[in-house]
């Protein structure tokens, strides 16, 4: 049987590990608006889960409660489109879970494909990703990192790896809800 | 002679005349992020100005201060690149004075490109002003709405509008930082 439908799409927004300015693995806070726009622009784009990755209870519990506003019939009936943005969210300690929880959804085991500011060798285009996506291969989990970018141990452990963004005389510092904005357009927008 | 230099873009985000969930018109307040992600996107597209328009002297004085923050050595020393972009910054009350900057810099008017989350007639499509702007035609500036979007007086006296971002199922609240690191994307980014 061939697959017709493009392969089901999941985000991962990494708060841990990634490094800091000095090169050191951290964990990084959670930033309201990455939840907010990272959730919208997943909506936008039909990503099914948007995980939130933070290994901290405190910080668990800070996005549980901005979802249980949004999702909320008082915040849904001030604003429904933030509740179908906000219900892609799940807040996850290890990228790990994230990998089964998209296992246990897809019944199988989803692509990791990172994204980082900086070269790499074997880099994938989006042109060939899209194409795949369109194909309906296996369900892709995107890696996004805060702070200064995924760690090492990540973008190792990645399948894919996506080629930076490219700017003007090589600036590359994209805020991480303007990258996953353009990424996830790249990918999945709507070509004329 | 034939200019073969890509058209200058500049962007202004509009404070006001936009509307509110009711659609009346009012002054938005700025957001600290849709200055650093604004910024930033436009840094790496090569905009030229990145003019925030607020004519609450209270919010340009707040504008003035991040800026003087993030352009001052002591900024620029613990993050180069947000100098980079902060330079681009500049607050207006108006956005006639945008115009009026646009045309002291180019020596001619820019054409007015709105943009807005709801369909419209006559709209362009991405490739076709993409193209004008590789032919080098007219500096173009770029407007984007906060609040619930551009007055109906803006998009009436813009030059061009494109088309809305599309979402799957006609879902369309992207955030503006989101909405405009595609746009640019979309009009000035690398093709593979």
């Amino acid at each position: 049987m061939i697959n017709v439908s493009p392969a089901p799409i999941y985000l991962a927004l990494v708060h841990h590990p990634v490094y800091n300015k000095g090169m050191e693995v951290i964990t990084t806070t959670i930033t309201n608006l990455d939840l907010h726009d990272l959730a919208r622009s997943a909506r936008t784009y039909g990503v099914k889960r948007y995980y939130v990755i933070n290994p901290l209870a405190s910080q668990q519990a800070m996005v549980q409660r901005m979802y249980d506003y949004w999702v909320s019939d008082f915040g849904a009936e001030y604003n429904p489109n933030r509740r179908e943005a906000f219900e892609r969210i799940k807040v996850l300690g290890q990228l790990e879970e994230a990998v089964e929880a998209v296992e246990d959804i897809e019944d199988q085991s989803p692509l990791l494909v990172a994204t980082d500011a900086r070269e790499r060798e074997g880099s994938i285009t989006y042109s060939s990703l899209r194409q795949r996506i369109e194909e309906g291969d296996k369900p892709l989990l995107l890696l996004f990192g805060t702070g200064w970018g995924l760690s090492a141990e990540l973008l190792d452990g990645a399948d894919f790896y996506l080629q930076p963004i490219a700017g003007v005389d090589g600036y590359n510092h994209l805020s991480v809800r303007s990258a996953a904005a353009i990424i996830l357009d790249r990918l999945l927008g709507a070509r004329e």
